[in-house]
């Protein structure tokens, strides 16, 4: 199909003498941004007409497309590239890549480029965040692997969780995330320890820690942090899954963010 | 959007006359087998009318629908049945489930049935496969956890792969699957150990060793075996991940029926 699009579609469209003007659009992304909250960030320009501004979101990702109708594409880049500056600017540290960009790239971009290392602990994402990561070609330059700790057994006995505060607070505790991120990154001997621990449901929630309930550790050799995430008003397993390691690697690329620059 | 077809549409189509007669569709599900050799196999049954049989293909997995049209569920089940019942005798092992039954979820209530308990040990699936058996509920009362053993220094430190023997034959090979497994499942202590080691690409292939070769590892108390795969027609990293941890799941699949009937 890709094929006879390049040969036939495209030269046909072009002797029919579509192709003098090209369209060129730069998608630029985001996340930790709720769609509606950055629409109305960047509401003035909405009303441009070139280029384009129009946002779409897609399973916690939102997404602003800059379109421009232009005679070449040199000249489409030249009208998109000031708006696109402006747009990344209001956006801040939400604005994470453009185009193919994803969030495992961009991490695994800022790792390469520093020199870093990482492994993962993962819980209630059973390796999707290890699988997410080594989506990316090249990524076993900065990616050693990790430890799908899915029983609390393995994350005391691998991952050195210690199993009273385990028993007190609870496998879906910040003290738990931490751990398992240090443990982690002790293991594997790692610059950074990432961990998710949490409840995707349907089952296993309580008033006081309901489905959708999510702690993300990060530990290197100097310090240890966590973050909760509340993803329960989705209702759905997958989803829920998703967000976490998603925010998880959101949260790295924060980090590594505040690390280099 | 459901809402508004169960409230709205559903009852308006029903006041129209339609829903007098109903169309009931059972899917079965296949792996390990080209649509075109299943098709070949179950080539009378496209000939039928009611129920009509019908042939799907998707990332590996095969499908054949058995629809009929009649009044009433009952009387459609009671068409669908008998011929389901022969297209799942010829296709024997390849059969796998019917309608919302995944590989991971077949898998899991093999393992749930028989008390027994399962760890991997993931190289280029990365926690692909785990993340795939943790997508069905309830999964933690068999799936223990695993190791994501990106980088070789995981495999020999964490899951005592011989690192000899992992400079000699590399770590794409069945030797290394078979330690794999075998660490894992003592690390874990678990009934099995499932691993997977290959080569995703799109980089890392050689003629000895070309993108797409993968080995699973399979191993309990009592015997340890190895699968070679040849996905390297694809070119498609994702895909070339998709197929091997699917295969995986189809391995441990196999060895259970054997191990329990």
């Amino acid at each position: 199909m890709q094929e006879m699009w390049v040969q036939s579609a495209v030269p046909y469209l072009q002797r029919r003498g579509f192709g003098q003007q090209i369209i060129y659009s730069q998608t630029l992304k985001f996340w930790g941004i709720a769609e509606s909250a950055l629409a109305e960030k960047v509401a003035p320009f909405f009303d441009l007409s070139n280029p384009t501004v129009a946002p779409y979101a897609s399973l916690g990702e939102v997404k602003l497309r800059v379109s421009a109708l232009a005679t070449s594409v040199a000249q489409a880049q030249e009208i998109v590239q000031p708006v696109a500056e402006k747009l990344k600017l209001i956006a801040g540290k939400r604005y994470f890549g453009a185009d193919d960009d994803t969030l495992a790239s961009v991490v695994g971009q800022l790792l390469r480029d520093s020199g870093q290392t990482l492994s993962v602990a993962e819980s209630c994402t059973g390796g999707g965040l290890g699988q997410t990561l080594t989506a990316v070609p090249g990524s076993s330059q900065y990616f050693l692997g990790g430890v799908i700790s899915y029983d609390n057994r393995v994350k005391t006995s691998l991952l050195k969780v210690d199993s009273q505060q385990l028993a007190e607070k609870g496998a879906v505790s910040s003290t738990v995330a931490e751990q398992m991120a240090l443990g982690v990154k002790n293991l594997l001997g790692t610059t950074w320890g990432l961990s998710i621990t949490g409840i995707a449901g349907p089952d296993g929630g309580s008033d006081n820690k309901p489905v959708g309930l999510v702690y993300i550790g990060l530990a290197t050799d100097s310090t240890v942090k966590n973050f909760e995430f509340r993803f329960g008003a989705t209702k759905d397993r997958a989803l829920i899954r998703h967000l976490s390691l998603c925010s998880a690697l959101d949260c790295l690329r924060q980090q590594l963010y505040k690390s280099i620059i």
